[in-house]
């Protein structure tokens, strides 16, 4: 027994149009209606079954008029900010993006490991003062990097840093992806984990128990020359904490594609900070092609009662 | 029945006496004699039995005083340099160093794929201008990579390349490692390999055969849009046709750690063209220690009258 095609609602800022295109591309013939803003969303809402957002305004979601919702889809990895708003009607699923981003976000991840191993400022430089300079620079290989985080994401970094030779340690909270990696440690055991890496890059989740997880305290724990990449959210780092403790000359850098405010204040303390390396949150972009293609997979899911990807557990946070 | 430990000369223009030390801490308590020019070596050739040497004077190999020379040990991997004296006495054994680079060359060819892939360029200049530049780059994952060469530095590139999902193709002399690829090709298929690749990446020995291969008929083979990496010998490429072909925009990349000439001039036409990247054959360091750790386990091969790592095929000419 088929359910028939649901009413969607697509909410994005800019780009809902594109995204009802795809669709339809994509073989659905459901009705699609399309809102850039809460006015257009509330207006929409009846009838709605099934919402396709990005920066919902959750708040609706809670008034009778958005009790045909049964599920919610966002466009993106994380869903923290949706989910924030506890008060969303338990009855509504709400899913997440998964299996999308580890290919892409393991390339980032790679291109700075190398581009600070190798040393490609130098080599760049060189070039520019056409001077020949044959420095030897350093190898990944036999170094030492952890992994926060073994889902999709974490498991390509694995992947990639097997290939370089290196040595892996993971961290997750179950021990389901634990035979990974060289070391697997449990949430409890940050402190002994983070302390043999060269490298420890986050892909965890934000929830209650990873906010702040990288403070004072587990930073110092490093290794003086290592290197922190977070791919993750913002506020699994405390900012301030990383920006003193980068003063005081610990860790030798830090790749920061996230950030608690986003876009980056253009007077954050991280842009006077040395070997600090900022990037747009672009490490794992949503295309709009590859999540509508993931919506509609799942949206066919829907019809045949089978369960979704990427359904969230919104007691867990992820 | 073993052989005495050889009277070995050390031949290098500054390092001689560190090569020499090494050895000695690696073990070996043969007469070790140092040479940094060619009239010190003149004086030390007599009695001496093997050579570990950079840049050697081959003409002195020829002369009676040399007639107890048995094997010549380069520092290096490549080996044109010093067998295009083809008067080298067919008895003196050469040979050259294997299985060493192969790790650092294929971190320093995923380091620029990565770099011009992932645009870091435009990261690290939207960092300069504290701009929130969510641009979206491309991905090696799908792109084809095709490896000229498959020795041990050819091999550690497509063990790479497999871990970012590239496909692969390989053109080697021998099909030795034909099954390591998708897709073998022999030198009589040249233009046939290199016509649907996005990366082209020579790790090829300088012969008579692979010299000027890359001249601008072939440039033009490859697809507009795809990349030249050269971490193998200068001559590999006619660097006149590569720079023509590239002024007329084709190729999209040109990734150049070995010219016809080292140093490269300061006025060589490469410095002014776009999207070239040079490196001062900087790929694959011979490092002291690696290469007197090297040397010395051969030695104890030729001792052992066993057969010597990296031994050369005079012939083949690698």
């Amino acid at each position: 027994m088929f359910k028939k095609q649901p009413t969607i609602l697509v909410y994005h800022s800019n780009q809902a149009e594109v995204f009802a295109e795809y669709i339809r591309q994509f073989g659905l013939s459901s009705t699609i209606l399309t809102a850039s803003n809460p006015e257009e969303a509330e207006r929409q809402l009846e009838n709605t079954e099934v919402i396709l957002g990005w920066k919902f305004p959750t708040y609706l979601l809670k008034q009778p008029i958005a009790s045909s919702v049964q599920w919610f889809q966002s466009t993106g990895a994380g869903i923290d900010d949706l989910i924030a708003d506890k008060t969303i009607p338990e009855h509504v699923m709400v899913t997440r993006i998964v299996d999308q981003f580890g290919s892409y976000i393991s390339e980032y991840v790679f291109s700075f490991l190398l581009y600070i191993i190798k040393d490609m400022q130098r080599m760049r430089k060189s070039q520019m003062d056409r001077s020949w300079d044959p420095f030897i620079s350093e190898s990944l290989e036999g170094k030492t990097i952890g992994v926060a985080g073994l889902g999709s994401i974490g498991s390509e970094v694995v992947q990639k840093a097997r290939a370089f030779d290196m040595r892996v340690f993971g961290l997750s909270f179950s021990s389901k992806h634990a035979l990974l990696v060289d070391h697997h440690f449990t949430p409890d055991k940050w402190k002994e984990f983070v302390c043999e890496l060269d490298y420890l890059v986050l892909t965890l989740p934000l929830t209650d128990s990873t906010r702040y997880v990288m403070n004072r305290d587990m930073l110092m724990a490093m290794k003086e020359d290592a290197c922190l990449i977070n791919v993750g959210r913002g506020a699994l780092i405390n900012e301030n904490d990383l920006a003193a403790v980068m003063e005081s000359g610990h860790l030798k850098a830090a790749i920061l594609d996230v950030f608690e405010i986003e876009p980056l204040p253009k007077d954050h303390q991280f842009y006077s900070l040395q070997n600090i390396y900022l990037t747009s949150h672009l490490s794992g972009p949503s295309t709009v092609e590859g999540v509508s293609r993931f919506f509609v997979e799942n949206v066919k899911k829907y019809m045949n009662h089978e369960p979704l990807q990427g359904l969230v557990d919104r007691s867990l946070g992820y």
